[in-house]
């Protein structure tokens, strides 16, 4: 199965204590892209701005990522610019331009339309709803937000949960959606919400999964190798995603498997700044790394 | 074989968000105790004040524990009172009074000289090698501490680290001794510095165990009912040498085991007020809550 990802393609500046990166690739669906292609066939939706260097787009065309719904318009890419200190759990953004972002009408062509596993990527929750009402058969439908529209466009977020599959949340933005401090009450208000399953990502914590038919909790894979975290949850997004894909069937199996390749691939994005280290990523690491984790966690 | 623990016997007054508790029993040995007990003879050595209730030694002794070196000595018996917000997970000290602890020497009888599992739970680390040097034929050691004491006394409990077999630390004691944000950083470092073995306790996030020959990471045991976490770390202690004590053997697959034990009796502690759940704790409970966690960590 093919997978279709809503999201952003931005120009990210990074200071992490090891260093500073202008303007590098970025944005929630590259992240999530560049592990998914791993798996499947990746369908972006994104709109860049004139800026955009057609480098990237090479190099996205050379991961194998199909670009028909990456629309380009007049104006500026979106920006974002961020700051990680002490343990690099959390960004400090220090500047946002929208750009083009503020005008951005997804339009996917027709027979991308049929696509059914479909991932609604951080973009504002209106432009993720008005993407999921152009496809015509969404069969498993992932969702990713963010705190800015938790907090300014509730409602419209609330709207679109009913309609998801999976919503997947860091801990502070589960925290904040739910009004609930305990991760595992703010599970369960957030299932309550509309969504069949949620993921709690809680960065080095791993991942805390919960549905009506099981719950999973997952250490993070044990590194201390952290250069730039940016994209880290859109690259395990991408893999859980993407695992599921190739495996054809949503079950008990393949979603903790899946979140076991998503908390690997996550492993990785952080090893490098940006998309660096998932950019060069074959599915036999993943594997390999695969291998080492679970021998940190079997008993 | 039996366990010997030294630590705190205390009077705590809690507040969390359901209540407010006043002169509890409670103290790291205490909590230690109510878990160790359920796998094998725990041996108690702290000292209390001549203010120290009747009914609380009539209690452990009825537990099984055995309080041949339980000492009372004229003054105030040690007193915390702290309190939880937000999340619960980190204790606000509103007031410690030590009372007899300033002047503790710990004695042990001479026929507990020759157990073999010691425990240090958190005193002064001082006190902490002078039981240390009491006993005639340590096999297994496993030492906890404070902030407070890495603050204060950072020499001793330096010199202490290379003396035991396991130190078990909380995320923010590992962060501070070691001088390192990163938790795998953190454990590779304290490692260096003497222990055999780390354990570093993360809440509820679980713990991360650290060796030369085997890593091993955990997430907690998943619960919404968080009444009093205070104690919920020396539980945890407990139930982890408790098992290895009754297992005979410090081998990768007994300390596993005992990791998970640990876990599933922490969150026992948690559920309420300072040693009220574990108190009533059997065995066959930790065993039945083991059999739900294996479920949500296993794939």
């Amino acid at each position: 199965m093919s997978i279709l990802v809503l999201g952003t393609v931005a120009l990210d500046t990074v200071k992490t204590p090891f260093g500073r990166r202008v303007k590098m690739l970025g944005g929630s669906a590259v992240h999530f892209s560049m592990s998914a292609r791993l798996f499947t066939e990746v369908h972006l939706v994104a709109i860049i701005g004139a800026d955009f260097p057609q480098k990237h787009i090479g190099f996205l065309h050379k991961k194998g990522i199909v670009l028909t719904s990456l629309i380009k318009e007049k104006g500026e890419t979106f920006k974002w610019e961020g700051e990680y200190t002490g343990d690099l759990n959390a960004a400090l953004t220090l500047n946002t331009e929208l750009g083009v972002l503020t005008a951005f009408s997804p339009s996917v062509a027709s027979e991308q339309r049929d696509i059914n596993l479909i991932f609604l990527a951080n973009v504002d929750p209106d432009i993720q709803m008005q993407l999921l009402k152009t496809m015509r058969r969404p069969h498993f439908v992932g969702l990713d937000s963010m705190n800015f529209w938790i907090n300014h466009k509730r409602q419209a977020l609330i709207k679109l949960l009913k309609e998801v599959d999976i919503y997947v949340a860091n801990d502070q933005e589960a925290k904040t959606l739910s009004g609930e401090n305990n991760l595992i009450k703010a599970a369960k208000i957030l299932h309550r919400m509309g969504p069949k399953m949620v993921l709690i990502k809680k960065g080095e914590h791993g991942v805390f999964f919960y549905s009506s038919r099981f719950i999973f909790s997952l250490p993070a894979y044990p590194t201390d190798k952290v250069i730039d975290p940016t994209g880290a949850g859109d690259t395990f997004a991408g893999a859980f995603m993407g695992h599921l894909a190739k495996s054809g069937k949503i079950n008990e199996k393949n979603i903790k498997n899946a979140l076991l390749f998503g908390t690997v691939a996550a492993s990785f994005n952080i090893e490098g700044f940006g998309a660096d280290r998932t950019a060069v990523l074959k599915l036999r690491d993943l594997q390999k790394r695969m291998r080492q984790f679970k021998k940190c966690i079997l008993y």
